[in-house]
């Protein structure tokens, strides 16, 4: 729907992502950036969190929400995932689909995420195994 | 891609639009509300603004956007408008074509938006010539 970004950062990703920023918001009359990131197969961000929330939107794929020590939530087309601040977390696309969500970064006068570490492939593993348990 | 929603007021919209409130926040943690507009052939809001202004992601169809006193914008997938706080304008589908947005408005602790009367079918003929002549 959204022409594909700029490729996502190693440092922060594993796996291939593109990130398109939709509403930069560089002089900050929003208090909001907005951005359509699209997952291949596999890929996820790190572990991180925002300290203004985050929400995202799935507009298509199939990918995968968790929060530290939670079981990861299996996430379609339609989905809607409110993340309160300050909550650890990580999201991405299952082994086998790709994964489209437009994502939402607001109060961002309140500054940018904090990262810690990539999601283990025994952690996503096992993310996936849970989500595809979800009907 | 969104259920459709509760059908637009007849006091603010003129013909026949669907809201799905996405995120409400009803508590006001994210300063920001989020939700998903399916508007009808030749359906559009009043006249209006909003005091923290508003974001719109076009997602299917095609549109108008049009600010008081300039030329109305044609919108189609993949279409993103800024519309900064307190700008006078309106949005909605074009006379033979269906049209759905994610709207985005952030600031909401700065209040809700201001009405100002419909647009008539004046202006939305002329509204939806200058966008037919925009390739």
């Amino acid at each position: 729907m959204f022409a594909k970004g700029e490729k996502a950062s190693s440092n922060v990703f594993i796996g291939t992502a593109w990130v398109n920023l939709l509403v930069p918001d560089a002089d900050g009359i929003y208090d909001c950036q907005v951005y359509d990131v699209v997952f291949e197969p596999g890929a996820r961000n790190h572990w991180h969190s925002h300290p203004g929330g985050q929400l995202l939107l799935i507009t298509q794929g199939m990918g995968f929400y968790q929060e530290r020590g939670k079981v990861a939530r299996r996430l379609r087309e339609g989905d809607v995932v409110q993340i309160p601040p300050d909550v650890e977390h990580w999201h991405g696309a299952a082994p086998d689909d790709g994964f489209t969500h437009i994502g939402i970064s607001p109060n961002t006068h309140k500054g940018a995420a904090a990262w810690f570490g990539p999601v283990t492939d025994e952690e996503y593993e096992a993310a996936a195994n849970d989500g595809n348990r979800q009907v």
